[in-house]
């Protein structure tokens, strides 16, 4: 009696999820120290200390009538959106104000938000395998179209040539995750170039709006001084999606936000749509007190040195075992080549030895498959003596 | 060039929201103490103290990773889900468990998920006017088509009749809120025996089921000792859709739960669907912290003498006036009689006294007004001067 859309969403249902629940039964049986679990992009760091000292100021210093109310405007309190707004403009010589800035229930939220305001039954969402699964199931929420590109499996950058013959009159949206889950590839900004005169040319072509949606929670996970390019400064029609989970480790707090910059095109409506979409999809708006809590928090950073040497030894040891993989720049994710066609076959196996990871068929990329490495440093060092015995399996 | 679907959206929004804009500005210019805000449902009791302790503990006991991380299902956290259970169960006698309870972004969330999990395009939901009206939006965000019952003025109680006779083949859900916004009307046991009779009799009828959600984010609110039924006890297929915004006074926290029982038909997919779907949605899951947080003020209360003083004082000081009005027996809520036939023009002429309120077309019942009394003591005594200048040009 569900409907028939949940049906196909509940089989299809996210393999990521499965697998990160089949982590918590292993972890009861055999304890949480001898399971490997890979499957989920939940931080291991934990928040900084200033998320910390910034709720308890927050509980001493704000009225709770202001700290735990709706907020003015369901785009979210205006002192936040003015903060982030200037905060963005000092980091990337942007010129952002608070009615930019819609403050939304993390990026998933935002994803929902946008694609709520702009799409039409039919029109065309293109995305870049391998690609976060969640792509295709918001698109379906709006009763968009998800078009693939194909995956460049050398180099894990988009396809341009593909994703050029594959506008059409219909593409509405273009979404880009940068640095990438599951890659963690970061587009570099020649990339970008080439990306932006692609569209701005089909735009012209078809007379239409081509809107770029960059989803960046990953924006600050970049490693060994590597640039992440703000894409807006590239191309007008971009909207970005922020969340604060990998940045802050808050993934469970749901906060983030929606910049619509005055450049993208109907600017003025998309902003208002995007309020009342948050409004009518139930989210009315980001959650208050972590709201605040980014506001406070605005310099603050994860501590990235920890992913990096879990990077390190992860890459590190899974080569010198001779299974291959490109070398993240950027998020907390390995995306690797799986030894068997069917990769499938592969998690299966490494299940045997309670590691845990992802098929790349959840991202669109069937033959790889996704480690999450936001684990601790000890599951790192001992899963690799594991990763042996598997490797054995394949010799 | 943003969705058709969005356009009337827009168009048609939120005239609450309009008008709780309209009084911050007002508030800029005049003054706040002297702008009398009816307009929005945005408590003025600060939360409980013990939510504050509750916040402080948490930082101190809790692992931020596991306070502040994804929660190993959608649904939310296993202790919560169970505690939300075992404190239903206490109170109602009913026989929840963790599985029955998926935590949500407020009730606002919780109905987007049960919809979203239910509706096929061209569904039909019954809500009983005068309702709320982003029950229309939330139906519309899954193509389902909202079917009104007309509003009895005279008691405020579901027409049963036309109920009765505007069930079809195509009826998939039925949405009550008891204690009621905007009329603070409480639906009598009796009421509810007979509504479950009616949904009996169809259900057998047409062959199909149709769900009862019933939403209770004013559960709590009910005064003189009135009792509010559990839904679930009177008929099968009900769901429950609950919100901390008012009992707790966290509307900007986005905290509550859905309650899917056992007995409802396909309990077990609709309890899988709605995981699915408040991961999809973008929700993923409800707010970590303030999860944390209602489990430890489960058997907390806001202060309901506070908004009970504001019902006396408001009803009796508007009928001395003139006023036509149904008392409360619940919610915060004011649902009073616009002296003409217009009600917009009513509230426009209320506006020139800083009177702030919200028109009865929201809420598909032209001719009446709402005024929301979860505002200061000195709000409702300060503003009968102003409706008495009100009520004389009408006289």
């Amino acid at each position: 009696m569900i409907s028939k859309k949940m049906e196909n969403m509940v089989a299809n249902s996210s393999a990521i999820r499965a697998m990160f629940e089949e982590g918590n039964r292993l972890a009861g049986i055999y304890g949480a120290e001898n399971v490997y679990d890979f499957s989920l992009g939940n931080p291991n760091v934990p928040a900084p200390e200033t998320v910390k000292d910034a709720i308890r100021e927050l509980l001493n210093e704000e009225d709770p009538v202001v700290l735990h109310g709706y907020t003015n405007s369901n785009a979210g309190y205006e002192d936040v959106r003015t903060a982030v707004a200037e905060s963005l403009n000092a980091k990337f010589g942007t010129d952002f104000s608070a009615k930019n800035i819609t403050m939304t229930v993390g990026a998933a939220g935002g994803l929902n938000v946008i694609l709520k305001s702009l799409l039409n039954p039919g029109d065309e969402v293109i995305a870049f395998a391998p690609y976060f699964g969640e792509y295709r199931s918001y698109t379906n929420n709006y009763d968009g179209v998800l078009v693939e590109i194909s995956p460049d499996t050398e180099t894990f950058q988009p396809k341009l040539d593909e994703f050029e013959a594959k506008i059409t009159a219909k593409t509405k949206a273009v979404i880009v995750n940068t640095p990438n889950n599951p890659t963690g590839v970061v587009y570099s900004e020649e990339t970008i170039k080439k990306m932006a005169a692609i569209m701005e040319a089909k735009q012209k072509e078809f007379g239409t709006d081509i809107y770029l949606i960059s989803d960046e929670p990953y924006r600050e996970l970049a490693y060994d001084g590597v640039e992440v390019p703000y894409l807006t400064k590239y191309y007008a029609n971009t909207v970005v999606g922020y969340s604060y989970s990998k940045s802050l480790s808050l993934p469970g707090e749901r906060i983030g936000y929606l910049v619509i910059p005055n450049e993208a095109a109907d600017s003025e409506k998309l902003i208002g749509a995007a309020n009342v979409a948050t409004r009518i999809l139930g989210f009315v708006n980001a959650p208050t007190l972590q709201q605040k809590v980014v506001k406070k928090c605005l310099n603050e950073k994860t501590d990235i040195s920890y992913y990096n040497r879990n990077r390190e030894t992860l890459y590190h040891g899974l080569k010198e075992l001779g299974f291959e993989c490109i070398k993240p720049e950027g998020a907390f994710y390995l995306f690797v080549k799986s030894p068997v066609a069917d990769e499938k076959e592969f998690c299966a196996a490494a299940k045997k030895y309670n590691i845990l990871i992802v098929p790349g068929t959840s991202f669109a990329c069937p033959g790889y498959v996704r480690l999450a490495y936001c684990v601790s440093y000890e599951t790192i060092v001992n899963s690799l003596p594991k990763f042996a015995e598997l490797a054995k399996e394949y010799k």
